[in-house]
């Protein structure tokens, strides 16, 4: 039972696309990523998914928008929505989403990441 | 389906204590609050709850120890932890916790909210 603080946790990783997994509540996983250039479109079935940014800025892109998201800001992917982030710039997100959900959805290549570690 | 500037949310309302939903995803609920002075010690029998500073300083009394969040830091606590907020000053909290989670727990008193708004 320790608080975390979120910028100390940042700093331990550069690795962009790689969720690091920073608190448990509800079947849920709190996680961090650095995000930096194009992700792939996905989806995942049966969870939604929040993004918050706690820096830089993020483009999710969805099949019909793209929402343009910004510090201090956040967005929840329905299951089921088909949705690519983008980030131009180095981007800091905290992403909220169940124990289960694995960060390519539905889809799997190389940058999949079957296993996520505690930071 | 739109973003949420966590800000601006803030800025709609004035009343302490007295969360606003400003999201919903597998089942749990993103609220908002403001807080100022101490709130009644409580629980909640099944449901964990992040508490996460994004202005100000909040401190969450457990029975044996006491968590110092400043901004850009949060804590989990866990289903049945007796706990007590406290913020000498004004606070803005983003909380997350399922839908059914009440703000009290296990106590109703005049601070008991029974139906909370989407802002």
């Amino acid at each position: 039972m320790n608080k975390v603080v979120v910028a100390e946790k940042f700093a331990l990783f550069d690795e962009k696309w790689s969720p690091k997994i920073v608190g448990e509540l509800n079947g849920q996983y709190v996680k961090l990523v650095k995000v930096q250039g194009e992700f792939i479109w996905h989806q995942h079935e049966q969870e939604d998914e929040l993004f918050f940014v706690t820096k830089g800025k993020l483009d999710i892109h969805l099949r019909d928008q793209r929402v343009s998201l910004e510090e201090g800001e956040f967005f929840i992917v329905p299951a089921g929505v088909e949705h690519k982030p983008v980030a131009e710039e180095e981007a800091h997100v905290i992403l909220l989403e169940p124990v289960a959900t694995l960060n390519t959805g539905d889809v799997r290549d190389e940058r999949t990441r079957e296993h996520l570690d505690w930071i």
